[in-house]
């Protein structure tokens, strides 16, 4: 597997003209993504039936909202639909979930759920109002999508329903966030959607009105102008500020061999027999743009996005691609100065509304960093750039090691970036999580954002774990790496799920800890997955037969 | 198994003089608990050495929290130490857990973790605070038990530690909350939680201190004065009033059969082949005790210890000794005036020493019931009590239904103790969480405390499920019920737990959240568990092997 896996990663890069799944188009100011998934296209192991989907069907979607950020900066609203008569979506689909393995379906689940907070996101940062016209029944994953969405709108046909019916019929869990978002956004109370859960066939528009499951419900005669009113609602409240032009984004180009996957801002070695990768980003030019208009001008080659948009794909190959790399050495390569300045002027545009979608994208790809599961260690040495946005990476890392140079030439430094404007997924920032136990010392450090700060400093204010000389250094990080390959990886990435979120929990958060959680176990239980379990029995003339002992 | 368990259920009632691992002291307001776990106690499957404990010790354990409660009012603070030399306790037996089952593992360590619960309920509601005195090594869920504390101090005497070895030995976690509350409770900075938890022979006093792990070090030669001064202050701290004399505590005597359990105020009939069990609690009579002084004569009879005890224990058999009982239908009998007259009663005199002991025991026997793995139906019929304190029960139900029946007779009430004296783990009322979607709603409910309402008027206000008619209710119910233990166990833990718990999470029900989900997938990952996973080779010359594959 490690041999070929240069030929075999997985496809997460596409664009609108080779999208096979979903109809997207561009009306003015409101955006329409229409899916229409099709059923043989991924080959005989099964069909796509029902707009069921694959991983396929949810990198078109996920790229489609990417593109509506940054290539669509007029559109207000976005509205999802199905093609197909009587049917919305009816979710991941079971026999490809069937037939894949336990680490294929956590990081399947894993990367839903960021589409779907990235949805949310789209809503809440960008000003894109998300509505879900559900012109026919939305089940599981469908409907999980839906609640992703702003509002939720079900056609009144008299057939066509919302639905859960993971527990009943596939004794698994909705996992793409939905019982979470039922209580902890919709508010269904807690008994009403404990039946929900349960009734496989779903409910229909008006008891899922009175529920609280959809917003409303409208007989097909009155469906498309009822939307219309809707979209148009929505693009009257909308505050997004089309006062750009937009950028295309092209796809990446990274260079795949065995033992690198090289990008133009990051690359990543391996060194499969240690187990370990190590990823280094370099930082922006001193030639970086400064003024919107400049930025806005470079478009996707803009460093800030560039980079960001690299280090994303990697991490979804880390993810996906390779499980047998278990720790990850966070590097950095360019000039301090040159990110400070950048960061500046970042700063100094936020509002701009194509400086705050390259920021929002930024903080999106951090907070992936920080729901991966592979040990991060930032080792900050001499030419490293650890600086304002380059330096959320190190706050990311489950612990960073410095070398004191004799130089005193390795620094760090702390930006205005650094204040909040890269929320980790429970909102706090990477400081107030950092310094969860001491919040008055913020404050100090935001102040002194902009200096220079040697290995010393930085360990004695708390910024990195450990300030190492040149005679211990290279050792204590070997040991260091060797040991934590050696552990396993299942505890690993429990321990590292539970340490890095301290504090309270939002929606969020409980569904990759909470809710991600039980799903994991769940996916690993033989009523689930076993040779009678209900996943492995679907479509099967068997029925599953489970093992009632209740844990 | 089910026709003998009649004769096999777990023993979870003991009292001090029959304690075997702990040393239970009082010496006017200081409590003394000194571990000294005899290693061959539980016969020859494994040894408890080191101070490691199984559920046995625990037992005893949680017997001694609620002794201080209810037999020690003079008591201010609880200090833990060891009897072994250079000992506090190595955590849970591994040889112990090597041997169990998966739902046993998890089962032990909902208990375990529920005691931690209860050692912080003694400090915050009881008053008495904890100090854990480590006076020699304290691994794993030894240091969980510290942890617990208030205080936490550790001998210096050159070898002891404090250390999770969990991760680097066992491949799994710190099972007993010590994760989350390393970076919740002792706001120890993550990535020193990080190395912490991946250094198995762990910390010496200095360090330890430096980063949050202890409070403080002390030399042997100045151990019983420093650790008798904390004492001091902490009695001087606490605002316990010892304005009662304490009650005794006797053991519950219920008749176990085959087919029932049966206590003076609780009694659960099983269905075994339908996987059922109908757990029925009465309510008070009209003469139980209404002052203060007469409910303290009446000890441990009174209505309001007893039928919680009883619950209490009900549950803990039904989880452990029960695993093919999948659904609990919660009924009650007796009086609503009556139990309205004795909550008010309650609620009157819940400021009195002995009344708020009363009060937090049902809080905490409500919450075992929310955070019991089996799925709770109340059945709210003619004849029942739903009402105030017994219509919690209602509220901890997954469903709840209520017959409509011809004369109007059956009712439900609530009372001032439904207004937030029983938080759940989250904290909210079990109001605030049912109708954590309209929160205006509670108010005017509570307003109307001591009102009888009807079954369609509570289906109206929310405060039930359904209502039903006499033609509907037995079929609806009867389906309902055949239907819930049809589905998959492990699909309906997950769910419920999802379900059951809306909103903002914080460091108790993280721990039953986040950190026991991850727990319970790594308690059946092959990498801890197989044949050669670690847990199964603790101990043994062979070295584990693991799937070194990242999920």
């Amino acid at each position: 597997m490690q041999a070929t896996q240069s030929t075999e990663l997985t496809e997460f890069q596409t664009q609108p003209d080779e999208y096979r799944h979903w109809q997207f188009s561009v009306d003015g100011s409101t955006a329409t993504l229409t899916l229409n998934v099709q059923e043989e296209d991924d080959g005989p192991d099964y069909l796509l039936k029902q707009n069921s989907y694959d991983l396929s069907v949810d990198v078109e979607l996920s790229d489609a909202i990417q593109r509506l950020r940054f290539e669509h900066p007029e559109v207000k609203t976005l509205i999802f639909g199905s093609a197909i008569a009587r049917v919305f979506c009816a979710g991941a689909n079971i026999y490809m979930l069937g037939k894949s393995t336990h680490p294929f379906k956590v990081n399947f689940c894993k990367y839903t759920n960021e589409t779907r907070l990235g949805i949310e996101d789209l809503s809440e940062n960008t000003g894109v109002r998300t509505i879900a016209a559900l012109n026919g029944t939305a089940a599981g994953g469908g409907y999980e999508l839906a609640l992703a969405c702003d509002e939720i709108y079900l056609v009144d046909d008299g057939a066509s329903t919302v639905s859960f019916p993971e527990v009943p019929l596939l004794a698994v869990l909705p996992g793409t966030g939905g019982l979470t978002r039922l209580v902890d956004k919709r508010k269904v109370r807690r008994d009403r959607a404990d039946i929900f859960c349960t009734v496989a066939e779903g409910l229909k528009g008006k008891r899922a009105k009175q529920w609280g499951l959809v917003d409303d419900f409208f007989p097909l005669s009155k469906w498309n102008d009822k939307i219309d009113a809707r979209a148009k609602a929505a693009i009257d409240a909308s505050t997004r500020k089309a006062d750009w032009a937009g950028t295309k984004l092209p796809k990446l180009t990274p260079t795949i061999e065995e033992d690198s996957m090289t990008f133009e801002y990051v690359d990543v070695k391996f060194d499969h027999a240690e187990r370990t990768a190590t990823l280094t980003m370099r930082g922006p030019g001193a030639d970086a743009p400064k003024a919107a208009d400049a930025m806005i001008a470079a478009g996707a080659d803009f460093w800030a996005i560039k980079a960001f948009r690299e280090l994303d794909l990697a991490l979804l190959h880390l993810r996906m691609d390779y499980p047998g790399i278990n720790v990850v050495v966070l590097r950095t390569t360019g000039s301090i100065a040159d990110v400070l300045s950048l960061d500046e002027a970042l700063y100094a545009n936020r509002e701009n509304g194509f400086v705050k979608e390259v920021l929002s994208n930024m903080a999106r790809v951090l907070r992936r960093t920080d729901l991966t599961a592979k040990s991060f260690y930032a080792l900050i040495e001499p030419g490293s750039c650890f600086a304002g946005s380059m330096f959320e990476l190190a706050l990311c890392a489950d612990r960073s090691y410095m070398l004191i140079d004799d130089d005193g030439e390795n620094k760090i430094a702390l930006s205005a970036l650094n204040g909040g404007i890269f929320p980790m997924t429970h909102e706090k920032s990477r400081l107030e999580n950092r310094f969860f136990g001491e919040p008055d010392c913020i404050a100090g450090l935001m102040e002194s954002a902009g200096t220079q700060i040697d290995a010393e400093d930085a360990e004695e204010q708390g910024l990195v774990t450990m300030s190492l000389d040149d005679l211990d250094f290279e050792d204590e990080v070997r040991l260091a790496l060797e040991e934590r390959a050696s552990f396993s990886p299942d505890a690993l990435t429990g321990m590292e799920a539970s340490l890095r979120f301290p504090g309270a929990e939002n929606c969020d958060s409980k569904i990759f800890g909470r809710l991600s959680a039980w799903q994991n176990w769940i996916f690993q239980r033989p009523n689930a997955v076993g040779p009678k379990g209900a996943l492995t029995s679907y479509g099967q003339p068997t029925r599953p037969e489970f093992d009632f002992k209740r844990t």
